[in-house]
């Protein structure tokens, strides 16, 4: 089975304009969509409950008549949880254990020091009160997302956990209700899109507002998320998953060929990159893409994945790989090389680093420890994996002492009159102690 | 002179409708602007340098006819340090090393451990390259602002900071220069609006693209960083500045009233809120406003602010004060009691909390050492002050055993399975060791 990938060489003459265009994505909400999303929140902010069964009954082809039958209790969650497969229980059960236990390590703690004067600085670490986790229903639908999202934030201290999911035509996906159960999820509803994403940010009679979304969704999903930003925290808008496998050649081509396979599997948009400096090997995993793909259940998305966004880079040495991945900033980075210790420190823009030819990308996806909500398209550059650290936030705490606050008033205002802001300088004046 | 200020007691019937009514700010971006920034956006990525140093001429009436004209040298910057008058340029040095020293307790560093198997996990954590910093022009323009902006960024170990301010009519502000060479920016520009932060995003022929933008603005600078959010980072869209205080009834009233006055001085939709189980002190808090108002230089935009937003609030006691300030999550809290540090613990939202009387709210704009950059409007249910952590990023780092892969490999197998994502099984199962 042949199978057309993008194959580049690092000196190339037109290599730059080649790697930014097969690189370029960006999700572009049209005003039509805009416009929905504007709607369906100004509609949930102003009729609350009768606007959300409204749209659930619409979008999602459901018959509800009260916000209640929108509601999945505790029971029906614990029954889910039961009900599954004993392998399958006894696997997420690991992976739950393992996610709590890297996640404790993220925490921060507060922290104070008091200087010469008995003045004390410091910052108070405090969770968020009730957080929002956005699930997709329907094929995007995965029992280890609810685990990644709701686990680092049960990990901070979160008092209430909300959960959103869609049940188009009323399907429901028992593994995520058993995630959830499992998880800790305090209630669940089955809504979906942007209607929940309002209901999330505002509350209704029923959903409770909360201070923070997180989670994966469609075009109208992320919209909504960005408009809401500001009246709730949320985290990344996230693109297409993304797979860049840096290979000295000596790994089993076979297993780099499934490992580009398992990002290319995601979707059509998926894109997975390998960089290595051996041609031979290229031609081998090339080989591999052939020879495995035609057992693969998920083929046509696979080969639709690699002929749009796959590439395949010959380099001069792994430094120029290294160099190449801080361009790219992946999401997801496999350092399949003998010594991947060495190569750690040069990496400085990834948002997880799987090192050694063992430790595949999937492993990471599912039970690993650390989170698989990642930064996509390059904003490895400036953000992070989901963590406790986005579910905490932090207070300054300043004490002064009298003489701290007397000698600091001296400076503020100086400062404040700098800025012609008299009451901030008079406010701080009257905290100089006078010389008699 | 006598002002209103809204009068409202906790156990009054609407008292929940007021307070709300009250607290309501929404900043909206309404079509037109929104439409503005969209083309302004689109211009500058499509035409560069170009485009800017058209809309630069339109907008700030400057006569530029090339980007270069557009930027202020290192040299420009030195010369604005040391034409300050000594006093300032001594209270600015001293405000920054201050800020400098709290900053550095909030770098966080990469860890890692290591399992039984040999297993390691952990976090790497890096700084971005490179960062730009939004300084509004005009009235808005404060040096104190560059500091709190930069220095974290350099104590994070940013390699580059680009600074925007814009300079309408040409007119410089000769204090933000000085403040930007003492913070060791490395680039400025002469830009505003949003084409500086279109500019900042995406970069242009001259200025370069940029990790993160920080920093505050007008509507037009707020929607375009809200438009440009995924393509780079952005920090939080500030509101109006507001201060909550709570009161014993026993630090002097003057003092209160000033506290109250630094925040109203600030713009008309500034919050000030004074809360007390003292109905007294409340009526010689009024009194001291009604007498040092007409003193003020600020005094229209003081009392429009007071009329506007401010509310004296009388409670029960110190602990219905508590549940009041967590439920308005203020930006600046003072803590105006004998024993602060008994209700710091229940503090569960706050921007900055500033302890006892001397304290003053001021103190903490200039040079008390914790960022100026605080969450508003609420916000601190769910963030934190801008901190070292906004320009530092994490990588997971994950390196497994061949012993560890297997075990994992086993578990992961089963969860993709369960999630039909075969290419993910297979790719764990190739780790897995075949029993012989």
């Amino acid at each position: 089975m042949s199978v057309e990938i993008t194959r580049l060489k690092a000196d190339q003459a037109d290599f730059d304009k080649q790697l930014n265009a097969m690189l370029a994505w960006e999700s572009v909400s049209d005003k039509q969509v805009n416009q929905i999303v504007d709607d369906v929140i100004e509609q949930v902010r102003a009729r609350g409950d009768a606007a959300l069964v409204e749209y659930t009954n619409r979008f999602d082809r459901m018959q509800a008549t009260q916000m209640s039958e929108l509601e999945v209790s505790q029971t029906r969650l614990l029954q889910a949880l039961q009900s599954l497969p004993l392998d399958q229980r006894t696997a997420l059960e690991a992976a739950a254990q393992r996610i709590s236990a890297y996640h404790e390590r993220q925490k921060s703690e507060s922290w104070r020091y008091t200087e010469a004067d008995g003045t004390v600085l410091g910052q108070q670490v405090t969770p968020m009160d009730r957080i929002g986790i956005y699930v997709p229903g329907g094929k995007a639908a995965y029992p280890s997302s609810v685990l990644m999202n709701a686990l680092p934030a049960k990990v901070a201290g979160v008092q209430e956990i909300i959960m959103v999911v869609p049940t188009p035509d009323g399907v429901v996906n028992e593994l995520v209700l058993a995630a959830a159960a499992l998880a800790g999820v305090d209630r669940v509803f089955t809504l979906g899109g942007a209607q929940a994403v309002a209901a999330l940010a505002y509350g209704t009679e029923t959903v409770p507002r909360v201070d923070k979304i997180v989670g994966p969704g469609n075009i109208f999903v992320a919209t909504a998320k960005r408009a809401v930003f500001g009246a709730v925290g949320i985290d990344m808008i996230a693109g297409p998953s993304e797979i860049l496998v840096i290979c000295d050649g000596q790994t089993d081509p076979d297993w780099i060929a499934m490992d580009l396979f398992s990002q290319a599997e995601h979707d059509e948009d998926a894109q997975s990159i390998l960089i290595s400096p051996d041609a031979c090997y290229l031609d081998q995993v090339v080989a591999s893409i052939e020879k495995l793909l035609p057992t693969m259940e998920r083929s046509d998305i696979i080969s639709a994945s690699l002929k749009n966004r796959a590439m395949l880079i010959e380099v001069a040495d792994i430094d120029e790989a290294v160099k190449l991945c801080n361009r790219i900033a992946p999401e997801h980075l496999e350092l399949s090389v003998a010594d991947p210790e060495a190569l750690l420190p040069k990496i400085r823009h990834a948002g997880a680093i799987f090192m050694g030819r063992y430790t595949a990308e999937s492993l990471g996806d599912y039970c690993a420890g650390p989170n698989h909500v990642l930064p996509t398209s390059g904003t490895a550059r400036f953000s992070s994996p989901l963590g406790v650290y986005d579910f905490q936030k932090r207070s300054s705490v300043i004490m002064f002492s009298a003489e701290g606050a007397s000698e600091m008033g001296k400076v503020a205002s100086v400062l404040a009159r700098g800025e012609s802001l008299t009451a901030h300088a008079r406010s701080a004046e009257y905290r100089i102690i006078k010389d008699n």
